[in-house]
C-alpha cells in the first residue's frame, strides 16, 4: 500500500518498461500584492506554507499573511497579499556588509535580522540522535529523491514533517505552518532535517527561534559559525544513536 | 596523512574539546564589469571557474572571459570582464512562458537556451555504474560535507572532479574548467555527480552539451523529462555495480 499523501510528491514514470517513482518537481512563482519576488523549484504540495516560511525566513513578513494558489494550478503561482515588512528589492550580503561578502557579513546580516536565540531547553544527548528515525518520510521511502524537515516538541514528539526536493523549501513549509499554527518563535521545540546543514538552513532556524536544530549530514563552516553566534544548538552526523554536537553545548543534559 | 589541497576546502574547529573539520563554505559575490550579479555560497577554491561555469550555464558567456578574484581575497568577489551575450536583469521563466511557470515553460526555457545534445558516444552500462567510484572526493573523505562533480572522458579517465558544499557550484566550476580548455560542447564525455538528480543540474548539463550525465541519488520528475527533451542519457542511484537509466537509453552498449 503506497501512503496517498506521499504518492502525490512523486510521479509515475516508465523506466527501461517498467513503472518507478521519482519526486515530484515544479517552479513555483511566489508573488505579493500581485507582483513576482520568487521562483524556486519544489515539490508541489503545501505551498502557501512553502511562501511564508520564505517570506518569514526572508524578514519580509512577521505574522500570517493570506496566501493561495491561483485558480489554475498548473500555473504554479502562488499569491499572498502584503504588505511586506521592507522593500523586497534591496538586495542583501553587498548593500549592509561594507567588507563586501565575507562570512563575517553574512553572520552580521543575520544578527540585524534576528536576536539570539532564547536560552530554551535543556535535552538529553539521546533524543537528538534519535529525531532522524521520528521524521517520517514517506515520500523519501517511495522515490529516495526528498529532503525532510520536521519539527518536534521537548520530548521529541513529531509535530509536522514536510518532504522537498529542496532541502530549503521542506524548511519554509515547516516553518510556515508554525507561523501559521502561532508557534513562532521556536523557543522550546527541535527542528531535524535530513540532509546536511548549510548556512541558509541554520539562518532559517535561527529567524524561526529555533534552539536546537539535528540533521543526519554534516554541517559547513559557516553553519556552525552561525549557529554559535545565534546561540543554537547545532548536532550533525545523527545516525545510530549518535549525533555530533557543534555549539550550545549548555542545553546538552548531563 | 591529509591531501594539501582537499583540506584546503576545510576548515578545522574544535567539537566537544576534539579537533575536527568541516567543509568550508563562505559567499561569493560574482562581478561582470563591476556590477554585482549575483552572490552563491560556495567552497572557496576555483573561483574563475565557479564564475564562468555559472554565467556560461546562464548563456550569458559563450567563449572564456577573463576572471579572476580581487586583490583582497577574504572579499570574496570574483571579478569577470564583458560583455555578455544578453541583460543578466532579464528574468528567467516568467518572462518567457506565457503559461505561469509550469514545467514545461522551464523545459521550453531551456530549448531556447540550448540544442538537443549531440548523439554522442555508445557506452557500458557497467561503466556507468562505476564513475562514482572514480570521481575522487578527498574533500568529502575529510569531512563528509561537500558534493562533487568529475569529467570523465567515454573509456571513464577522470579528467577533472570539483568539490563544493553546493551541488551546482561543483558543476559550475567543472563546467568552466571545460570553458577554459576548450571542451565545450562536452560531446562524447561523460558527467557523475556525487547526490542527486535535480532540473537544475540537468540543465547546467545540457547546456554544456554533455550526452551523459549520472549521479549517485534520485532524479526528480522534471529533471528526467529535461533529460529526455534534451536528449541526454541521465543515469540515477549508481551504487555497487548498477545504475538506473532514466532516458537516452540508444547510447547504452548491447
Amino acid at each position: 500500500m503506497v501512503d496517498a499523501d506521499a504518492a502525490r510528491l512523486t510521479a509515475r514514470i516508465t523506466r527501461e518498461g517498467q513503472e518507478d517513482r521519482v519526486a515530484l518537481e515544479e517552479p513555483l512563482e511566489i508573488r505579493v500584492d500581485g507582483a513576482p519576488l520568487a521562483v524556486t523549484m519544489r515539490t508541489p504540495g503545501h505551498d502557501e506554507e512553502l511562501a511564508l516560511g520564505f517570506l518569514y525566513g526572508e524578514g519580509l513578513i512577521d505574522r500570517p499573511h493570506r496566501a493561495g494558489l491561483t485558480d489554475d494550478l498548473a500555473a504554479n503561482i502562488v499569491e499572498v497579499d502584503g504588505p511586506l515588512l521592507r522593500d523586497p528589492g534591496e538586495r542583501r550580503f553587498y548593500t549592509t556588509s561594507s567588507c563586501g561578502v565575507c562570512g563575517k557579513g553574512a553572520l552580521e546580516e543575520v544578527a540585524v535580522q534576528c536576536p539570539v536565540v532564547a536560552r530554551g531547553p535543556v535535552v538529553a544527548r539521546a533524543l537528538l540522535a534519535a529525531l532522524p528515525d521520528r521524521l517520517r518520510q514517506p515520500a523519501f521511502d517511495l522515490t529516495g529523491g526528498v529532503h525532510a524537515t520536521g519539527l518536534f516538541d521537548v520530548e521529541g514528539t513529531l509535530l509536522y514533517a514536510r518532504e522537498d526536493v529542496g532541502r530549503h523549501n521542506a524548511m519554509d513549509k515547516v516553518v510556515g505552518r508554525a507561523l501559521l499554527d502561532g508557534l513562532l518563535p521556536l523557543r522550546d521545540r527541535l527542528l531535524c532535517v535530513s540532509g546536511r546543514l548549510s548556512f541558509e538552513l541554520v539562518q532559517k532556524a535561527a529567524v524561526a527561534g529555533a534552539p536546537v536544530l539535528v540533521g543526519v549530514g554534516a554541517p559547513s563552516s559557516l553553519a556552525v559559525e552561525l549557529a554559535a553566534d545565534r546561540g543554537l544548538t547545532l548536532g550533525g552526523f545523527a545516525r545510530r544513536g549518535k549525533v555530533n554536537v557543534y555549539t550550545g553545548l549548555e542545553r546538552l543534559a548531563r
